[in-house]
């Protein structure tokens, strides 16, 4: 059976648009609350197959996404690299021992055996695709390399980045050094979720906007592509979708290039604008601001305003970041019936 | 005795190309941390206008900047609008009763009373001018009223401006409202500044790119503008300088407008692009990476390519956002020394 969403990334003509969120299974859902709370702590919910399909299972069935996103963190991939990741209540992620010295970085498990730490996500992805209608898409994830260097170089999330661009500033052998053991760490854990069954690769660069737009290449679009290549080589089937956050100049500078099939636009970039510069090339995801969902009326509004500017092909629609967790529920599934709505062809 | 700065904020040809520091007064210092200790509190050294005065003029002696900026903080302005402020050691600004309805901001203190407040900013003014050196310029400044806005609505700092963002898409009159009581403030709070003796407006939106580009007018550009043209008006000599942080893609959209001097261009929007937009209307400021600080040769590199890019004329260097504690005082010498390397003609 073809799935919409698959068919969306690919450019292939759909009934209707299809559309996710990000983060769509998470905390405005009173049913991810319930299983959180049995979990014990998030790290728990992640390291748990049975819950974690569950909570990834949520949105399709009740607020109607097209397709499901693996639950998961990108921050497993350091932990399991031999970094302690923790999460302290109100202050997000924390790794003991950040990344200083290249002794530190070769500490670190690399390569296939850091890659096959990862089961707990392999076996959750097993137990979606038993569970997922056949008409839907499981999506997985990862961040970027530089996404998750700069984790593990500051030890937690940072306001300025000033430990990783002091790095790279003054010592860039080390940050590629960094960037270049996760990269290949992230091949073997996006193959591996590939073997164990999702249908679609998404790369999250959720600072891509740490960057200054001259370095941007360097540091992080360039891993992300030797990624994209890698899997596109193994497994030309698999729609991969890229999401930089933040980067409208760097569109404007021609920065985005490369081997994959869907960019992902963020709400501060305008959807023309990128259809403009991208939309020959590649398929667009987006771009609702996530707080418009506060209200119906702002929800419509954009939802409208977006198909105007894409039409029924080459789009998929989607929030440009995160969905909040005091959205209402029924204010989500707005969202959704209105995106079915207005693409609807015929 | 002309003033390099005030010619160069004016489009005229100056010997060399200004530079000064967005936060240059500050923890990189030595000497300001000496006079912060003495001061007690953040909030005591910005009601000290004999200490003000003085960590004002600290760069311009240490660190040979063109022009000093009054050593304040924008949120002193809804403080003196009667909502109450303090500094919590590692978590910012608080305010301890954020606006939540007409009524929260009907009980604030508006207009001539409020400005009329903020006499310790004017008297540090009186003071700072006495001791500059006359060819060096004193720039005044004032926080937009949309970042105003947001800490006075959030109670605090935010990553995801969920609160005020609530509003605008659901209570876009109650924002308005809190943005026109606020806009008349900074209006005579700047005029104030100015006839206390400062060279150069510049009006701070660090907050636009929390606004989606198609309601940035809307909510901050205009209110910006507003205050702009009430300050040409009465003092078409004295120039204006906007900078609002993180937008290149309003400025690809056409969102930057109006009757000002120069524009502050942040390190994520490429200052050839920047030039391209906006450089035959706008004198542009900026735009170096302030993490190249960390680096003699990063800066080098990019003060060159700014040279390369800006030529000798309508340019003012500054760093592309606020210097960093860390940095060292000798790197930010050599980049002032650089800057006028650089750009001295002849």
């Amino acid at each position: 059976m073809s799935k919409i969403f698959v068919d969306a990334c690919l450019g292939k003509e759909t009934p209707y648009t299809p559309v996710w969120m990000m983060r769509q299974a998470g905390r405005y859902l009173p049913e991810y609350m319930k299983v959180r709370a049995e979990a014990g702590s998030f790290l728990d919910l992640c390291h748990d197959p049975e819950k974690a399909a569950e909570v990834t299972l949520q949105p399709v069935d009740i607020v109607g996404v097209d397709a499901a996103i693996l639950f998961s963190d990108i921050l497993v991939i350091p932990d399991e690299m031999g970094m302690d990741l923790s999460f302290v209540k109100g202050e997000g992620p924390k790794f003991s021992d950040p990344i200083t010295s290249q002794e530190d970085l070769d500490r670190l498990i690399g390569g296939e055996e850091a890659a096959g730490r990862l089961t707990y996500v392999y076996d959750t992805i097993k137990l979606i695709k038993e569970r997922l209608a056949d008409d839907k898409a499981l999506i997985g994830f990862t961040g970027a390399p530089w996404t998750l260097a700069t984790y593990m170089i500051e030890g937690q999330g940072t306001k300025t980045y000033n430990i990783c661009k002091k790095m790279m500033y003054t010592n860039p052998e080390l940050l590629h050094n960094i960037l270049a053991k996760v990269t290949e760490v992230v091949k073997l854990y996006m193959e591996k979720q590939i073997e164990s069954g999702i249908d679609v690769v998404q790369i999250f660069d959720s600072w891509a906007a740490a960057i200054e737009p001259s370095k941007y290449d360097e540091f992080s679009w360039k891993y992300m592509i030797e990624i994209a290549d890698y899997l596109k080589a193994k497994y030309p089937h698999i729609p991969i979708i890229m999401f930089p956050k933040g980067i409208p100049a760097f569109i404007e500078r021609g920065l985005v290039y490369g081997n994959f099939d869907v960019f992902g636009v963020d709400w501060g970039t305008p959807m023309a604008f990128a259809k403009e510069k991208l939309g020959d090339k590649y398929v667009l995801q987006g771009n609702m601001e996530p707080c418009r969902l506060y209200s119906k009326e702002a929800t419509t509004e954009c939802v409208e305003a977006l198909q105007e500017i894409m039409g029924s092909k080459r789009h998929i629609f989607n929030l440009g970041h995160g969905i909040l967790p005091d959205v209402p529920v029924e204010n989500a599934k707005h969202f959704v019936k209105e995106c079915h709505r207005v693409s609807r062809k015929g």
